[in-house]
């Protein structure tokens, strides 16, 4: 679509600078086109949407009145940064987001010197931007460069932000906290600090939408009862608003005012999540991200696989197993619907927990829970279980308490890109004593991982991928897995030399199994990263002449790793070929087109292997074979 | 200390019925007894202390109105639970406390039922009790089982205080916190939070010490006026207090009334840190934990060690290099002494961040200072650094930003045990992307990283072990290494076969030197656990018939994972004996005897090669080589 088709304003944006030579007036228009833009846009190519319509005004009034980049503008999550990607130049290239290649899904900073902090996870936005206020302070630079950060209620509820506003407080640094407050996370926003924000609104039913708010931003004097922002009062950090945040004669105002103030304050801006797009206003759950859309009618595509995905798998299996286990209970850290709980928290509403952004607490709520005796199954992304690391060691597993984790997203991720891949779990699992962790080749044995993990009474972790797997039947009796044990998927006929077994973890099964046709290889789906299957490695090691670990997550301490480790204790001096995810981040792109790229589809895991076996001390190996 | 001498109260509460039984008004003589059994058990064994006295009578309180253990009673943090380790039937055990198969240094669960949640960290204390609360709820007891928390003003800084606080008030779960507010963390408590309080008790003066106090919190209807606890009232939690913790006359009848409200609600308790021991109340920094004293004047040993701990290492360091590079910054969450960080604090107050209890800030806070080009430093436990693993790779590893962490306490700490444990750092960093992780052997090296990490562009971490090393001399001129790169400490005479390398990191450059020895070995500091010295590792698989490695971090996915990870990669179907830490928690004890039990002195690591020289594939080699 080319910058001549109808956005006449917006076609002369190249630059916060273009933007900041409009007259006021005509921001209004400009912030039409650029949702349309957004809307012609995002209904083709899919993304982040309906968080990017409701900060299309924030983002104009911000560029309007800051220096960019000179001033410092962070975006909190970043799924909200596409207006800030198309009026800082990236609009030609908005289209090529999410892909390979392409823009960055989050603001990214070796993409443009706008982007002042890569984000992707939420609530870090504050800490960044009191270290860049300070940063500037010890510079000598104070007052000359201003830093703003907007954050979302969803994620103001992480404790991070509590502790970042904790310090901002009392150090005074010169911030401009933004909270741009949708009442929403992913799913509804929950938990106490929206209740209050919530309260702060039905008290001042006309504010938030109304020119009252802006005169009440804007006053120099804030007339302000405390207890509307006494929370943030409390902190030391100066309350703001609310003000409407798609009214432009409201905003800019206000945002004028809270940037001539100094130190520590926060404008409170209600926004409303797909503003301008009415289906989108209606289900922003639906319209958070899309793949595509019918600009006009908002229609999307119907699914058009067949398979389930694991995500479903899993909260199919916890509603069956909740029908059965009354002491099954779940949480979520504000991801219900990206973690399958939609159906259980509707039929199990008493055993379930949405703690909001909130991974801490999540995982030391589940620790409580067990320890009467309940059996928590926490639902967590891979990627966000790192926010709950010290509570995983030290509340659960010191106490080998019963909580299960189905890791969903565990391996790449694909369009999210480096900040969402799960590619650290098995290796930061796989060092803590006590825990079981299971990795499932296909649907069936998700299912009885889980089975397993909930039949053991220590912690245990199941952790599958993004979307779908290879469609495997589903038994009609559920059996718990042996613990520990691996079972072989593929037997080589045995003529070919050298013997090759793949010893392979998780969704690497399946192309394994592709892979060693041609290589008559044997292939051992090894169902548990932890406690490997010592006895299974020992047998491959005595019937193979190399072996080769294959897993989606590093090859710097995971599982293939512990593979290694096992030879070595049982003095095994076996060559193995570990497969995996390289020592690098791995960024967005298509999830099976970012795993080909680095070698982990059949086609990948066939070349390493032969590239392997014309090594010389194979060769060795072969010809002797060969002999024989 | 027999239970005759002097105690007669304390003599005769084996247990809290025991203690239920009493008549009200001889508890305060209990209390006295309690203390001096504290300072003159302390005085004599060392421990946690200044902490313990601020609990004796809330301690008291707690157990004599609560139905413990029935009703549920949490201890965050834990360094404060000594009185309520000795009125639940330790008395006699106290003296073994932190030593080795002694009492646990902190509420264990598997040593008493009373100690329902395990604890070291801080802060996990809310969590804990709503995940027990809605345990009851979901069980069908609720009302009949009682759950309460005792959190201090350090721990509340923390951010999944915030979060457990925003479900909780959101949740209505039936639990008592009572905010242990003695104005300390283990140094000053800081933060808004912290400011905020204080603005609560300057505003009445006489609140918190006077029977005032008592008469609002016990009053059914509250008087307070809404901003003395407007924070937590924000988040739905029913704010009660001020009240004088160490007056029984005020704290029990408050106790009382709190525990007969249902849902969420904070008691907020004044306790002083040393309490009833003047020269801890006047330096309870000092007092925080202790070696030994007099239960007199309080007089405590002067420090035997001639050798700087690698703390005071860092700590002059620092210094040192913030005189010339403006661009160094140093940041700590609350732990300004444990760090070494006293004198930068004092030198440098405009480059020094003291975040509070804030592990999640303090690494995004470096990250955002790194944008803007100074060089973080990051003074962090290596324990505590798992609070902070997600901003390690989301906000500091992907972006590539040079913030360099010193990780104090990696490998075993001795008597703070298993929740202290440095044992995971070296697998969890090190399959970051991005991450440069060295490792001194000695005090030297220790200096030569610090200067190499700063001098770096990137993420780096320092990671040295509590306590002294083996005492090397300090270069004049301070070289920063070349990175990655090893060095060879003790080559081997060559004339002894099967011939061995130990490939050590570390701190355990020392007693593998020892154990070297007898055997004549080769010993590599290797310095480096990422970029590991490929070259090096490549050359001792040559010269060498076994490997070894070693390490004070678990074996598994540790460094020495990463050298199997080499050969595996350069086809080096080489031997390796992986030395490290067990697949285990392992427990409190002094930190060499601990080592020593776990094969990790000089003595251990010699039997551990010796017997694997005797394992069948290396009489075949020790055989060729004997002919040869």
């Amino acid at each position: 679509m080319s910058d001549a088709s109808g956005y006449s304003l917006l076609g002369r944006v190249h630059s916060p600078e273009d933007l900041r030579a409009l007259p006021e007036d005509q921001l209004p228009a400009l912030a039409v086109d650029l949702r349309r833009f957004l809307i012609e846009t995002l209904g083709r190519i899919g993304g982040h949407f309906a968080a990017n319509l409701g900060t299309v005004e924030l983002t104009i009034a911000l560029h309007y009145l800051l220096n960019t980049p000179d001033d410092r503008l962070v975006w909190d999550v970043g799924h909200q940064a596409y207006p800030h990607k198309v009026l800082t130049g990236r609009r030609s290239r908005l289209e090529t987001i999410r892909r390979k290649d392409g823009l960055a899904p989050f603001p990214a900073r070796e993409e443009s010197e706008y982007d002042t902090f890569g984000t992707g996870h939420s609530s870090t936005s504050i800490s960044a931007a009191v270290g860049m206020a300070e940063a500037i302070r010890i510079r000598g630079n104070r007052g000359q460069q201003r830093v703003a950060c907007v954050i979302g209620d969803g994620g103001m509820t992480a404790g991070m932000a509590f502790e970042a506003l904790n310090h901002l407080g009392t150090a005074g640094s010169d911030v401009l906290v933004i909270y741009n407050d949708n009442d929403m996370s992913i799913s509804e926003n929950v938990g106490a600090l929206r209740d209050h924000c919530a309260r702060v609104f039905s008290r001042r039913p006309d504010a938030a939408r109304s020119a009252e708010a802006y005169r009440r931003a804007a006053a120099p004097e804030s007339d302000l009862s405390p207890d509307d922002g006494d929370l943030f009062e409390s902190l030391g950090v100066q309350y703001l608003g609310p003000v409407d945040g798609h009214d432009l004669d409201s905003l800019l105002p206000a945002l004028r005012n809270a940037l001539q103030i100094r130190g520590p304050r926060l404008l409170h801006v209600a926004t409303v999540k797909g503003k301008g797009f009415d289906p989108a206003e209606c289900d922003p759950i639906a319209y958070h991200g899309v793949t595509s859309f019918d600009p006009v009618t908002g229609e999307m595509p119907k699914s058009k696989s067949s398979r389930p995905t694991f995500t479903k798998i899993f909260g199919q299996w916890l509603c069956e197993a909740a029908e059965s286990n009354p002491d099954l209970v779940a949480i979520t850290p504000a991801m219900r619907e990206g973690s399958g709980l939609v159906e259980f928290a509707q039929r199990f509403p008493d055993r379930y927990f949405d703690v909001a952004i909130a991974e801490q607490h999540a995982v030391t709520l589940g620790a409580g829970l067990a320890t009467e005796g309940l059996h928590p199954v926490v639902a967590i992304y891979s990627t966000f279980l790192q926010r709950g690391y010290d509570q995983l060691i030290h509340d659960v597993a010191i106490q080998n308490l019963p909580v299960m984790f189905a890791i969903d997203r565990g391996g790449l991720v694909g369009a999210d890109g480096a900040t969402h891949n799960g590619a650290f779990d098995l290796s930061f699992m796989r060092c803590i004593p006590n825990m079981v962790v299971m990795a499932p080749s296909d649907e069936n044995e998700c299912r009885r991982m889980l089975a397993t993990g909930m039949a053991h009474p220590g912690p245990s972790a199941v952790r599958y991928p993004r979307g779908s797997g290879p469609g495997a039947e589903l038994d009609d009796k559920l059996q718990p897995l042996t613990m520990g044990q691996a079972r072989i998927v593929r037997s080589a006929l045995g003529r070919r030399r050298p013997r090759v077994a793949i010893l392979a973890f998780g969704i690497m099964v399946e192309p394994a199994l592709a892979a060693a046709e041609l290589l008559d290889a044997t292939v051992v789906d090894m169902r548990f990263v932890k406690p490997l299957d010592v006895d299974m490695i020992l047998r491959m090691a005595d019937e193979a002449d190399l072996l080769v670990t294959i897993e989606d997550n590093v090859v710097a301490g995971g599982a293939g790793s512990g593979v290694n480790e096992v030879l070595m204790e049982r003095h095994l001096a076996v060559p193995a070929l570990n497969l995996g995810l390289p020592d690098r981040f791995v960024e967005h792109g298509g999830r099976e087109e970012m795993l080909a790229s680095l070698g982990l589809d059949a086609a990948g895991i066939q070349r390493a292997i032969q590239r392997r076996l014309r090594a010389r001390d194979l060769d060795d190996v072969s010809s002797a074979g060969q002999t024989g």
